[in-house]
């Protein structure tokens, strides 16, 4: 085929595999001597005699929830590189139908699982049930042995205070999500760390948990600047918790960031992009970490497994809302 | 299996199957039966020999676009109470990538495709590449031979300004987003057409056309009431604009609801739920949506095809920005 569309086989792969490298023309070309050559092996019985069947089972806990999806769409991306297909369950946090679909998913021989938490606490781990290999994403397993790779919300919470720090600013409070939720508690102990190595004490005296929504940041910037009226940046728990923060200031009459200068968190581009100012924001590279745990997984398959937690790193995103202090 | 957990088969199928009229109890039963029985047939071999692999092809342009997620879960629910399962191949809006897919899934000889639009204009349709039933959903097949079920949106917006004529608001204007997406030509269609039914006509003359973001409904909200001082309700083309555009009536010291009522469409719970205050919107119910589109898929699959479009109804989902003018 590669040899009808005059290309190398590498740039042919590379053209089937849908990579950005190669020049639309050229994949265009290699595509139709694929079409021309009907090139469509019969997976299924390709399966039967080589006992792979290329596809990989993506269970999830809860599709509908935003973090998801991104994470599900790097998956879904590396693995279409290596030729390799996706069959998606949605558990939807339902032990019994969690169960019922992995005896699916076996049935169908998939060559392994990718297990994709709804948040990034820890969940008990279903290797055991599992037959081959595992790779746990977004939410840590509690089995040490297993996989898991995870945002590193301390790093990012690293990220968004020393960038407040550099900036000039010496009183920051923080204002979050719930302390049940790990990721508020991780991001509590990135922003004690770089305060206290920077000899600081956070404003307010400690982190104001509440919901995740702009209704507790509107309230908590309120409690906020009655306890420490000379706070000048808040670091907030998300993007939500940050735009009611921005709406409590502008209606105080605080200048965005000049008087207070504010971080979010998840670089949710609907309200991080479009808040009364546009928001510096913490990006946890989802899609990134998706595709991280793909490729974990095709080792593992390749027989080089790996246990622990692999932590992605995170990405500072800066915009409006975050300036020096004017002197 | 159904005799060792003491139940009926068809109890026993509606617990495998995830159904909630099950009780927990009896669904732990008969998940425990079928472990012990390890009932798990080799479905590869079996799709070999009745020539159905009870898998379905679930092609999506843009996965990451936020309409699609809900209409794939409801696809993803409908095919697990019918023990089937979904392959998921996300072409990003790429023509090469999508006929890669296309071969992709007919390799592994999918019973059927369901095509998940990105936006819900019309797009060209695949029927010709691919030889098995095929339903479109969210957005509509150029063909009229193909099958597309879609949200009423001309219906969603007739609703909206029903419920505001209904309150007795007579100066209603129209902020929505651009003009090249169908989504905002049938919500002026459906807006216009009850206004022309109750005798008025738009305040401001006609529908201002933008973006789908906060800083438009920001922005358009003082024009809006700049060119039509009396405006005495708004409907909103997404809650994103009505959430701008609520900031705007906030800041000119206007009462939501009392001196100018918004209504917002999407019910995208984050805006929608946590605006100041809560809006009234119009909620596309999009996991109906991919329910029904498995539904006619299955129809399909059992020798009864469709054709034509299907639209779905929406509904009108209340809260505290819409209320009666007060005299």
């Amino acid at each position: 085929m590669a040899k009808l569309a005059g290309v190398s086989i590498s740039t042919a792969s590379k053209a089937l595999n849908g990579r950005d490298e190669v020049a639309p023309a050229t994949r265009t070309r290699v595509l139709n001597a694929a079409a021309r050559l009907s090139f469509r092996p019969n997976a299924l019985a390709r399966g039967l005699i080589s006992g792979r069947t290329r596809t990989i089972g993506l269970l999830t806990d809860e599709l509908g929830g935003r973090f998801s999806i991104p994470v599900l769409l790097g998956v879904e991306n590396a693995l279409a590189n290596e030729q390799m297909s996706v069959l998606l369950c949605d558990a939807r946090g339902d032990a019994i139908r969690r169960r019922h679909y992995i005896g699916t998913l076996l049935s169908r021989q998939v060559d392994g699982f990718i297990v994709l938490g709804d948040d990034n606490d820890l969940r008990p781990s279903l290797t055991g049930e599992i037959p081959v290999p595992v790779v746990y994403v977004y939410g840590e397993s509690e089995d040490p042995d297993d996989l898991s790779v995870l945002a590193d919300d301390e790093g990012g919470a690293r990220l968004a205070v020393e960038h407040l720090v550099s900036l000039g600013r010496r009183r920051i409070g923080h204002i979050t999500g719930p302390q049940t939720y790990r990721a508020a508690r991780d991001r509590v102990t990135g922003t004690r760390a770089v305060l206290a190595e920077h000899g600081l004490t956070m404003a307010g005296g400690g982190p104001l948990h509440g919901q995740w929504t702009q209704r507790w940041g509107r309230h908590a910037a309120r409690v906020l600047l009655a306890t420490a009226p000379e706070v000048d940046a808040i670091f907030c728990g998300n993007d939500q918790i940050a735009t009611g923060v921005a709406d409590t200031l502008t209606d105080l009459r605080k200048r965005i960031p000049d008087d207070v200068a504010i971080v979010g968190y998840d670089n949710w581009e609907e309200f991080a992009a479009d808040c009364r100012p546009p928001l510096t924001t913490v990006d946890l590279d989802l899609e990134d970490l998706g595709a991280a745990a793909a490729r974990l997984l095709f080792d593992a398959l390749d027989g080089r497994p790996a246990a622990g937690v692999v932590r992605h790193p995170c990405r500072l995103v800066v915009r409006e809302s975050t300036a020096p202090v004017t002197p």
